[in-house]
């Protein structure tokens, strides 16, 4: 379906836009009451696993924010509970595994999975919101990138230091291989049922990757980003691929050869010298710090306007923030964050 | 005092040496049993605040392992507390400040402090190590930067997301740049009483500093740590400055500017590309990820040699973890590593 608000997938294709497009990671959550009162009386699971309420939910800040692409409610964990490990959301903890992969052989468990059965509430939720948005804006897929999903498999929930996921890379490297490969497949067929389904774009969120080191990705993660990546690309050759990851102005240089169509960063880095890591013939997606909406109007603005100037002067650039929307974030910052970034970067058509 | 082993002193005035110097974070800690055995029946408090239990610890990693340098036993957050803040180390909870600041009229209820009087027993600890040393090794001396001792004050804790430190930082700017003002009096006064007691080197530990944007760090943080490492080197010009945190790979080009001789950098970048960034001119310290050590020796060897091979050809590198050693490391890892270093570094003299 084409959709009318184009400027997103302008943005990916580094064409250019009457204004810069706008999304927010975790647009969808906590910080609105609506989604609150939906959560008094549904678990986070519940909410996911029913179409109907990850629609709703999914809507919630479309229909509140001028935002330029919707993105599914659903968690990168639902993935790697179908293929066999037992999935908890456990409160003040988050999510945790009961059997996390400790060995070779847990690996050899690890079950294959047919996303468009085991995960078939996330695919009939995106053809609901597709079908409710009715080509206003894109909706975006996603799915966690196989080394997230593989640490958060091998540790079993977060941790400070990952020791557990850390040393089994370093030291059951066949294992590693084997577990990678096949959460890749996984990661690669999931996102093909969500563009099928009817997601104008996936993301891809690595969103512990940047725990390692530069050496360690090459060799343990980039082969699979790449690909995953690649066998999208070559099923849905114009739909955009965002690769996000937080920490990881010194991964940027590689995370450039996963060959993802835009590249989301994180805050900790200027828009500026991020993009000239990732090559400016991709496009990149970012950075404001989502503590800065907690501040008054002015502050915040002066941030978003450095980050346009930033990515001034060149298409490509998708507005985000450099990591979700925080729980206890004013909704009417968030309103105005948005309309401040079209209203700033307006151009004249 | 001059001391027999020169190798970390060079390495810091980016010297040639005849290996290259190791010493690690936290070298002195709970993955030592005689540690261990000590905290037994002593709070972390009670350890630092006794200079002869202070010297113990720190001269029990230089009695099992043949480090190039020792580094004082203490804790960042002894300033803050003979500042007025109320300082408590709560089990499984880490170290929290009972009365943070929150408003303008907090930072002006901040006390300034004469470190040697309030940190005498700090002083006097540095004292005994450097005559038990006899001039084996040089002893570092160590203070929190200005940064990381105010986002604990104002959030008075570890946190997540920092909500409060960066919108006191993003907002009330005028207290912010108060408190900067006071905590680099402090700090500055705290490092130049320690090279007095006898420190060869001093360490500022900015470990929270990785949170900011590249932005934000430029206009909050360079200008007190320009100043507290100007007025240090201004009265002991031969004593090395090294400035460390983590999470940095974005802001490592402001971090030249701060005018520190030695930069530390943790795991997540690339040694040559930190080097890169820092400026061939000053000295590196880094940058092994400690969670190496949980591996068998043949894996951290090879990685080890890595960060030897990123920084061959080039005087000026000090050996180190990225950030601390991990409480449950193998001791035997330690030990080995550091018998690595400098058997793989080792130059025909």
């Amino acid at each position: 379906m084409t959709v009318a608000n184009q400027r997103f997938l302008q943005a990916c294709r580094r064409e250019p836009v009457d204004a810069t497009p706008v999304w927010l990671m975790r647009q969808a959550g906590r910080y609105m009451s609506v989604y609150r009162a939906l959560r008094a009386r549904h678990s986070i699971l519940e909410l996911i696993k029913s179409p109907e309420h990850a629609t709703e939910v999914t809507l919630q800040p479309l229909d509140a924010f001028d935002l330029d692409a919707g993105i599914i409610f659903a968690d990168i964990l639902t993935l790697p509970e179908a293929m066999g490990l037992e999935l908890e959301f456990i409160s003040g903890q988050g999510p945790v595994f009961h059997n996390p992969l400790r060995t070779a052989v847990d690996v050899d468990r690890l079950q294959p999975v047919e996303p468009r059965e085991a995960l078939a509430f996330t695919l009939d939720a995106i053809r609901l919101v597709v079908r409710q948005l009715a080509g206003r804006i894109p909706l975006i897929g996603f799915s966690g990138a196989p080394f997230t999903l593989a640490a958060y498999a091998i540790e079993g929930g977060s941790s400070r230091s990952f020791i557990t996921a850390k040393t089994f890379m370093h030291q059951e490297t066949r294992a590693w291989h084997q577990l990678m490969e096949k959460l890749t497949a996984g990661v690669t067929d999931y996102c093909l049922a969500q563009i099928e389904a009817g997601a104008a774009a996936v993301q891809l969120f690595d969103s512990w990757v940047g725990m390692l080191t530069p050496t360690d990705f090459r060799a343990g993660v980039l082969p699979y980003m790449q690909q995953t990546i690649q066998r999208v690309q070559a099923a849905h050759p114009d739909v955009p691929v965002i690769y996000f990851g937080t920490d990881t102005a010194g991964l940027l240089p590689s995370f450039r050869e996963t060959g993802a169509t835009v590249i989301g960063v994180d805050w900790r880095i200027d828009l500026a010298q991020a993009w000239d890591l990732i090559g400016r013939d991709r496009a990149i997606q970012g950075n404001l710090d989502p503590v800065y909406l907690f501040a008054e109007p002015a502050v915040w603005q002066s941030a978003a306007r450095q980050v346009l100037d930033a990515a001034a002067g060149q298409p490509g650039h998708i507005f985000n923030l450099g990591h979700g929307v925080l729980p206890r974030t004013p909704p009417e910052h968030v309103a105005g964050l948005i309309d401040f970034v079209h209203r700033t970067s307006c151009r004249p058509s």
